[in-house]
């Protein structure tokens, strides 16, 4: 019994391989319409497709599958119960990550970060009601932002994890503002949950959770592979 | 005693007229190189000139005064000490917020934050010294990230003041991620600096002012006029 899931992301995408439930080999590529080679010369017995952009149909045509191959759409049957309003707007990563953390964590109250591109945050309660959550521009899209949206900051390219409070020359300047400003963030909303939810598990995952790990108050789980864990019991809950 | 103080930002245009050193009229307008045909036909006693982005020339070749016509350069006399390291690259509308909040405040540790196109924050403390701070994105900076580096996410137009803090559709959940977000930085500088600095003032100034004053903790000033009241403070300095 050897699974695949593959999460198409706004930059690169992801994948991760199950074997009797379990993951066991997990990668990323560039790019959101290729597969690499070693992926495609395996037959999977079943694999699920995510992606918050274009199409999967791309990534889809190439992958060898003997059972079941599952597009995460708003029309697949979930483990959790979806209060969204708008499911069909849902991205497919969000609603992964809070299924993911709703298997690790039954019965608790979790809030997942996953900073990427965009840093969401996602809420689903001990009942097992994912609630929705929140959007916010990444690290890196903050610095790209800053660049492209005025006339004369430059390009930030690297997170230095020694960012000051108090920037005293442009490029610290944005680092304290970018980075110093989206702890804030995130520590604002873990304080927000806490407050609402009673005994909240905190749980991290995308490329950026390395560096948030080090800087969030409270006790955090780190969890890269929460996205990948989440669609592979949405597969095994659709089988 | 007649002067004008203009404040060139990434999207528009402040000015501000002085009579006897009191601010008595404010505006605004689009654009950053026409001066509306009110300001081109007075002739002012001095004027001083600042531009966060491309040269004020075009501006300051449209006003008449009469004595001292200053552009605000990293060369111009100020009157805080600063210990910014690239003063080159410090921009004019920052250093004339400080210099705004030290007049205003004398002695005293101030917090600035200018809620514009960025958000930015600056320290001057209470023995007059301008310590640097921070560049953020702003509120529609942010909205406008997320809709120009993501496939799918649409462009939010509107700052809805009742933001829920977990979204449940699109739509909410980037209220929820910029919104709520963007608070939770600020509060979390203030509670920073309130850590490092006795007996802080908060002040806060730009477009979105309004906005964070109900939202934040704590004591806040809200002073939009604190970039020209700076500017002119300047300009007196260095007559």
């Amino acid at each position: 019994m050897r699974d695949l899931a593959i999460d198409i992301g706004n930059t690169g995408t992801k994948y991760g391989i199950f074997e009797e439930g379990a993951l066991v080999e997990q990668g990323y590529f560039e790019g959101q319409d290729q597969l690499p080679p070693a992926l495609q010369s395996q037959t999977f017995e079943s694999a699920i497709v995510a992606s918050v952009g274009a199409g999967a149909e791309s990534i889809k045509a190439r992958l060898s599958v003997a059972g079941k191959l599952l597009e995460l759409t708003p029309q697949a049957a979930l483990p959790v119960i979806n209060r969204y309003k708008t499911p069909q707007t849902l991205g497919a990563d969000r609603i992964a990550a809070a299924v993911g953390a709703n298997y690790l964590f039954p019965g608790r109250n979790c809030l997942v970060f996953d900073a990427g591109t965009c840093i969401t945050h996602d809420f689903v309660d001990a009942q097992g009601q994912y609630q929705g959550g929140g959007i916010a521009p990444g690290l890196r899209m903050k610095f790209r932002a800053l660049h492209t949206f005025t006339e004369r900051l430059p390009l930030v390219q690297q997170i230095d994890e020694n960012f000051p409070l108090t920037g005293q020359s442009t490029q610290e300047s944005i680092l304290s503002g970018v980075l110093a400003g989206s702890v804030a963030e995130l520590n604002g909303f873990i304080q927000a949950y806490t407050e609402r939810a009673a005994d909240l598990v905190v749980i991290l995952c995308g490329g950026d959770a390395g560096f948030f790990e080090k800087k969030l108050k409270g006790r955090i789980f780190v969890i890269p592979e929460l996205v990948l864990i989440g669609l592979h019991r949405i597969l095994t809950y659709n089988a």
